[in-house]
């Protein structure tokens, strides 16, 4: 039978609220009703919010990053119910394409600020900045970084199956002794946020479980058992994801969009985020979670990545000795918040920003790998930045570099 | 002119304690005299004992490694002098070739003992164990890990140019503070090796120096600000690396061979140990750490990668919750623990023990990748493994797997 | 300033005969009228209806091909002019994405029937078949070519810009004296097809021009030295052309999209034939004819183009001997003849007819190599298949293969 | 049980005559004896000589290129008995290795005279030319050629079994009536080389034998159906090629070791040919070769080639019009003579010579693809060179190229 063109499942409005779209929804909660039906083996599109809904414009400012409200992420789409799942069973994802809305072909990076939300490099760049990222086909360039340009590895950062309600119980447990143990030894600043009912969203809930959801519903910021906000990048067109199910009907829900993003995600808003529509197909392997032993999903990264041959990544390294010289014991992140700062010390030298290369380590498709975690008391790290991305020569040579990039990102007023 | 045959600038013998050859040392310290001089421009080859100086034996025990006496390490190839180079330049080394010598085509990978070495994952595999990897040209395989075989990405887990006395210094001064700190709070455990003259081989210096050098000089298991162990898996054939100079004459040192190595190291002797060769060129940046900022070493790989599509990874996930379900604060060496985890829960399907699989990560090019680590509270961390390094068909699938593993690697005379 | 959405600049429409949409064509004549004007550094969409015109169905009948009317071949879109263009230029065009139709997920790949259009394996397939591709995002597959299934690489068939009326002349010129050449010879058959007043479409042209272009217009099927149908399967997304320009204005025209082809496009209707939509960034290169010395284009690939290592790759080999055992002088036709007769006869094991293979060696990204064409007096021609393509095993092994497809393609109704 | 170093089972000694070394041979004949015996799953070494015995030296003129003695060629070293093997299987041949003797670390590549052994071009580039080029690990150079560095994919330009005698006698009816029939239509120039007694060599036989191989052996030049002279590029380290075996013990011969090539290998010496020492594995698929229905052989690369992204190949396209204007039907011969010589005209702007660019063709790993050869009357053929050889950037840009090579290659002293 002739194939017919492909359905959209989820429909999201660019210009309406997104708390006022009943397919989406902000929270994690097995209750959350389904927005609609998939079959096993059907393709289908779901249209997807960035995942501040619509609050950062495709402007010059970064007043708006700098303002933005956290409490009213991530907009994701579903639940979708896969009729013939059951708990155990593994709910295989293929993303067959990712596109941003023909409408809105442009997206944007940035640093959120030291006090509202923050990101890796934080204690050196605590000021809220942006780059406006367009897009070409399959590229991108900014006017807020110039000089780079590359193709995009899109994906979603966001995709899982709803909890069951004992594993969202277990989050909630284990998240609040996370943030009494933080709060009893004095740590400053925000380790995890606990459920909240402000601005929840739970669909096409009815006023009680809208409630239950907002009380109890946990908060899409980490990745969890289920996946959720893992914001792995490869996974991109054509890759498979493997995701346990919890609940009868599996529950699926997708957001968070990314144009591209580099391993660590580092600037929180640490891709280049954007609205669009996925393109999936869904599969079920009966009882898999126990045939793979399954914790946590897996996937398979699709066949299209952007490719670069190996000899054209420079790359850094970085150690858990700290900015301060103190020595840190199989420390993975100190080590690679030096490498990142490597990265970002060379490429100055171009006349780049630190803020210009904060976002373009969080924009471009960078490979972060834990090259040594044993040889105490240093970890060692590697950052590689796919030196075709640029468009005038970065390989070290004698004599230094000169200075070709003259502008800067878009920053706040207040600056 | 007609070129040459490429001379050995450093020998290394096979059938002599690695203690009494003196083009060889295990110390990081300036005052070590240099082994040769090789020009820039030259190429050589230098030959390397396997980092412990041939304590380890092609057999089917694990003995030698539970009881391997890890002062007697790492006998590294030089100091190498390179004329016209001074504190401030970078030494670029050029690898050209790896190879093991023809007359030991064979390496090993070990999990070491949790009260001798120890590793990433010695809560949950304590006790040594051991597989040998035969070489045939490119390619290794184990009869201690059957069903696999791949080609070698293979590297010098160490290199590095002299420290200067103030950096050397540095690191013993931070090291030592770091010992300090983990006895006030009471750390069980070695978290650095500090100086210790037992066995310690200053190559060719007299009696004076050798006795300065065993006192003050650094171990050389961590890597620091000049590279040294940094067990990077990709410093293979062709890669280029930038090196800090600290000392006229640069002082270049290399050992530690690797036939291939996971990223992450994570057996501690975490990955295909080999004696062997490495072809090298030498050039200098004049001023090159201040031109490029370096504070660490920098390189870009080589062209002859083993070559795997990206939809041929098997990709875990990992998160920084640990196996008892306790919830920590970013933590990507939890993370990428737990995804270490799952894939030798997956694994175990077809009918590999668990030291196997250890072992097996440590030896195979896996790719452990810093997912996101700016999604509080958890940290994600991924781990690629190339299927086509299995023999048999490994890719997720409906039905679970069959068992196709019955051996087991290596392991101890007393268990 | 914000981006807008890309416009359209050559619209083409599914639902209505080709012949009466004035922004295409299917002749190549300086003469013919611009459909429309771009601006270099200007991103467009350019829709384009399929080779035909629309003349195939997505049935299980090869009755339309056997049929097709090869006089109303290619639909074209364009000329495009771009300002600022002049003879001597090299005009740049940067294809940043290929899609089909929304609403028309799917192609076809087809055999020829020999006595209408033919292909490279007429004289073994002289009959007409067909398979219809469905599209899934990246993907395709067909239900008569069952057990395969790969990502597109996605390509025009056809580019270039209006040739001078010079260059028309000769092309007329040396074509004809091809034919009168063969005929003098007795060869029999199609050698060359000179203009042909019949179904030509001069697009917006007036009947003055349009008649002059029926007269005089060169037929698309070959490529030349604008370019035109090259059929080159890499000018997928992300890739750059250098096309010289003959006339003021350029006048680009685009056509004769492909889901994907395998090298040599040995089918005639060798590819995944779609209707689609192109989005291309044009540019201008002053000179640059004279300045890189350019007598046809040249070209740079996308950094996306499916991906699978070099072993993934099963290479057949063919030389210039014959079936029937005649030897020719380093004749790369008859060795690639060969070559692709090897892999059909391998995978006939499997289940497959020949005619299944013929098409399926036509749409997939075979890699068809001159291997050596000096050895006296075979040349050497190589055929790549990637075996991911397989949803079995396709490897060589002991002990043959079993039969794993029982089906066949659409056939045309008189078999 | 240990692994023992590997075993040399052809020894080839770069100090003595060539045909006076018994496991050599230069004949196809199945009479030949086995110059040793390999066991199935053996790993050996092979020593080989270069092509022509040791004729070419190190040095900058083209003499004896020009007077090279193409009678005495290919030295092939074998054949290798092995034990199990029977007509009608295949032999599986694992490259594992191939490296340049270590006191031979240089190979040349030359432009033969047309008078003598000619080449792709040599109507274009009639006179004697030569390139030495030295190794660096996997890297080489050449003094000729300069600009240009890459790694080698190191490869046998020659590996077969040996023929039946049916086979042979086929060969030898076959390639006489081309001969005849070119004689019969006035074709000037050699299209064949028939058996020839002169210097024959057929390794340690007996008088008696060697005068039947003398006068029947088929000469080495041409690949035919059991492989033979495919100068295929990737056939480099990891590779397995499927051989067809027509005696017992199938008698494997190895030869004319290249360190690269292009494809096409088209100035006839079209490669860096070099004296060295190939490993292999062997193996044998029962009754292979009517399981898998071969013909010829077939092969899969290995897994570590030179690998450069997609977007790193600059390509060159060309039709079946010849430089005389002349309309071609369909011939992909001319097609690609085309596509060389536009490569060569775009990289004369950079100051190199054309002999330089035909030897650089034939020495760097250009791909030469069949686009499409069904578009009457036009074939297209495309040339792929990876940019990132050469030292300086030659993608294409407004304004031209200025001159940056200023040498040539070796001429005759004649010139």
């Amino acid at each position: 039978m002739p194939k017919q063109a492909i359905r959209t499942a989820v429909h999201a409005d660019l210009h309406k609220p997104a708390w006022e779209q009943p397919q989406l929804h902000n929270r994690w909660h097995p209750d959350i009703p389904f927005s609609c039906t998939v079959q096993p083996g059907e393709v289908v599109k779901v249209e997807c919010l960035d995942w501040t809904g619509g609050q950062i414009g495709n402007n010059d400012s970064a007043d708006d990053i700098k303002y933005c409200d956290l409490s009213r992420i991530h907009y994701l789409s579903g639940p979708i119910e896969v009729p013939g799942t059951e708990p155990g069973d593994v709910l295989v994802v293929e993303i067959q394409d990712v596109q941003p809305f023909p409408e809105q072909p442009w997206g944007y990076c940035a640093i959120f600020d030291k006090n509202n939300g923050g990101g890796f490099l934080d204690s050196h760049y605590p000021n809220a900045a942006k780059a406006i990222w367009d897009f070409e086909g399959i590229f991108c360039s900014s006017r807020h970084v110039p000089g780079v340009r590359f193709p995009g590895l899109i994906h979603p950062g966001i995709m899982a199956c709803k909890p069951s309600q004992e594993m969202l119980d277990m989050w909630n447990k284990r998240e609040a002794e996370l943030v009494d143990y933080h709060a009893s030894i004095g740590t400053k600043g925000v380790v995890a946020n606990l459920p909240n009912e402000k601005y929840a969203h739970a669909g096409a809930a009815d006023a009680a479980i809208a409630a239950t959801v907002a009380k109890e519903g946990a908060r899409t910021i980490p990745p969890r058992e289920h996946g959720g906000n893992c914001d792995i990048k490869n996974l991109s067109r054509g890759s498979k994801s493997y995701l346990p199910v919890y609940c009868k009907g599996a529950g699926l829900s997708i957001g968070d969009l990314h144009f591209s993003q580099g391993d660590g995600e580092i600037s929180f808003c640490g891709a280049i985020e954007m609205a669009g529509i996925i393109t999936i197909k869904l599969d079920i392997i009966k009882n898999g979670v126990a045939d793979m032993k399954m914790k946590n999903p897996m996937y398979i990264p699709g066949p299209v990545e952007p490719h670069y041959g190996p000899s054209r990544y420079l790359t850094f390294e970085g150690l858990s000795v700290d900015e301060h010289g103190t020595q840190h014991y199989l420390d993975v992140n100190v080590a690679y918040k030096q490498t990142c700062l490597q990265f970002i010390e060379y490429f100055k030298k171009f006349g780049y920003t630190g803020e210009q290369l904060y976002i373009l380590l969080s924009s471009a498709p960078v490979q972060g790998h834990l090259a040594a975690i044993v040889d105490i008391p240093n970890a060692c790290t590697t950052l590689g930045v796919p030196v075709d991305i640029f468009e005038f020569d970065v390989l070290p040579k004698e004599g230094g570099f000169a200075k070709v990039i003259e502008s800067d990102c878009a920053l706040t007023s207040g600056k």
